[in-house]
C-alpha cells in the first residue's frame, strides 16, 4: 500500500495527525497541538506522544514492507524529554533500526517545531509479509 | 486533589475516557471503543491503550500524594498483549511498585471486559511535592 | 530441547545462575550474591539484575517451544524497585503473556529472599521454529 | 569523584569492561568479549549487552554530576539489534538526553568494532545531590 494510507485511520483524524513529507525524504507525522491534547496541568498528555512515535515508527516500518504487507506493534518504549504546552507544533520522525522478514526495531523522535526534541521512543513491529496468491483461489497459509 | 480531577483534562474528553471507582477500593480508567479510536487495519490504535495506561498509572501515583502534589511521565513502556477491535470496554488499572520523595515506579494493566488481559505497562514518574502555601490565599500552584 | 541446558551456558555459570525447580512447576533463576556483582557503591549492579530478568523470560519462553526450537532478544525493559545488597539470594520467574507462531511477549520478576520483590521486567522474543531434520542425522540446529 | 572511579567496581572488573576515553572528549565502556560472555548458542548474552549499556549511561551521567553525588538507575530499555559472536569488541557510549536536579534520562549504543551499532538502550536514573558539607569547607548547594 501507499504509506500515506495509514493517515487515513479514524484515530489519526481524531487526534488531529497528518501523513507529511520530511526534508529527507520519507514520510513523518505532524499535530498541531490544541487545547483538546492537554491533561489537566496544561501540558500535552503523554498518551498524545506516545500516538505520535507510534504513528511515526508505523509510518517508517511500512515504507520498507512491499504492498500488501502490514505490522502491528508488540511493545512501545517512550522517554518524555520536556513538558510541551500551547502553543505547538509536532513533527515525529520514524527509522527502522533493525529488520527481518518477521519482526522490525525502530526508533523515533518528536521534535516541537523551534523547542527541540520533546520524546523520543522505540518499537518492536511483528510483520505480515503479503501473502502470495495463487492465480484462482485465495487458499494461502497464514 | 482530589485524585478523580485528573478525569476532568481536556485529552481524558476528547479520547472518551473516564474514572472508575474500582472493585478493590481504587481508581481505574475506562473507555468504551468506538471508532474514532481505530487504526487503519480496524483496530484499536496503539497510542489509546498507551493514553488508558499513562492515565491509569497517573491515577495510582497520584492516590499516594498529599494534595498539591503533581506527577509527570519520565517515560513509559507498553506491552501489546492482543488486538482490540469493536465493540470493547476497556478498563485500566494501575499500581505502585515503588516510591520514594522524587520518584515512583508504577505498573498497570488494561482488560477488555470478557476478553482478559490486552496490555500492559510500567512507568517511572517524577514527583513534585506540594508546594507550602502562603496563609491566606490556596490558589493552587502549576 | 530440555529447557534446563539454558543454564549450562557459559555466561550462566560466569554470572553464577542456576536453573531452578520452581514450587509453581515451571523453572527459574536462582543467584546467590557475592561481592562481585557489585558496583562501586556495594550495590547489586544493573547488569546482574537484567541478566537475570533476561535468563528467567528465557526459560520461560523455551518451557512453552517445541524441541528443536530457539529464541532471541528482540528487546527488554527493566524496572528497578530497590537497591539489593550483600548478603542475597536472588529468584527469576518469568511467564509467557502472549506467543504467535514467530514472537511472545514475556514477563518476569526477581525476589530476593526474604525482601520481596527487587526488579521485574519485559522482553519481546523472536522465536525460530525447529526445523524438521531428515529421518537418520539430528545434528542439533544452529 | 572523578568519572573513571566508576570502572572499579567489582563487577565491572568480574564482566571484562573498562572505561575507555572516546574520540568526542567524553568517557565511554570497552568490552572485549571473551566465551565466558556468551549463551548456549554461542552469542553474547543479553544481560552482558545490558550490562554494557547500563555503564555506559551511568558514565554519562556522572560526568555531568557535581564531585559527591550519585545516581541510581530507576530503569534500563534495551533493544538487540543484532547478535555477537566472538571474536568482537564492544565499545558503549552514553549521552544526557534531559535532566533535572533529581533525574535524568539517558540514552546509549553499544558497537561491535568494525560491524556497527549492535545494541540500543534508554534509561531513567534518580540523581542524589552531593550532601552539604558543613560551613567551613564545602559550601555546595543541595
Amino acid at each position: 500500500m501507499d504509506v500515506r494510507e495509514l493517515g487515513e485511520g479514524a484515530f489519526w483524524h481524531h487526534l488531529g495527525m497528518e501523513v507529511v513529507a520530511l526534508p529527507e525524504g520519507s514520510y513523518g507525522v505532524r499535530l498541531q497541538v490544541t487545547p483538546q491534547h492537554l491533561q489537566i496541568m496544561g501540558r500535552v498528555h503523554g498518551g498524545v506522544l506516545a500516538s505520535v512515535l507510534d504513528s511515526a515508527m508505523a509510518l517508517a516500518v511500512h515504507q520498507d514492507l512491499p504492498p500488501g504487507s502490514a505490522a502491528a506493534t508488540l511493545n512501545l518504549h517512550v522517554d518524555y524529554l520536556r513538558p510541551v504546552a500551547l502553543p505547538a507544533v509536532l513533527v515525529g520522525r520514524g527509522r527502522v533500526l533493525a529488520q527481518s522478514r518477521t519482526v522490525a526495531l525502530v526508533e523515533a523522535q518528536v521534535e516541537a517545531e523551534g523547542q527541540g526534541m520533546v520524546a523520543r521512543g522505540s518499537a518492536a513491529y511483528r510483520l505480515y509479509p503479503a501473502v502470495p496468491l495463487p492465480a484462482r483461489d485465495q487458499g494461502g497459509p497464514a
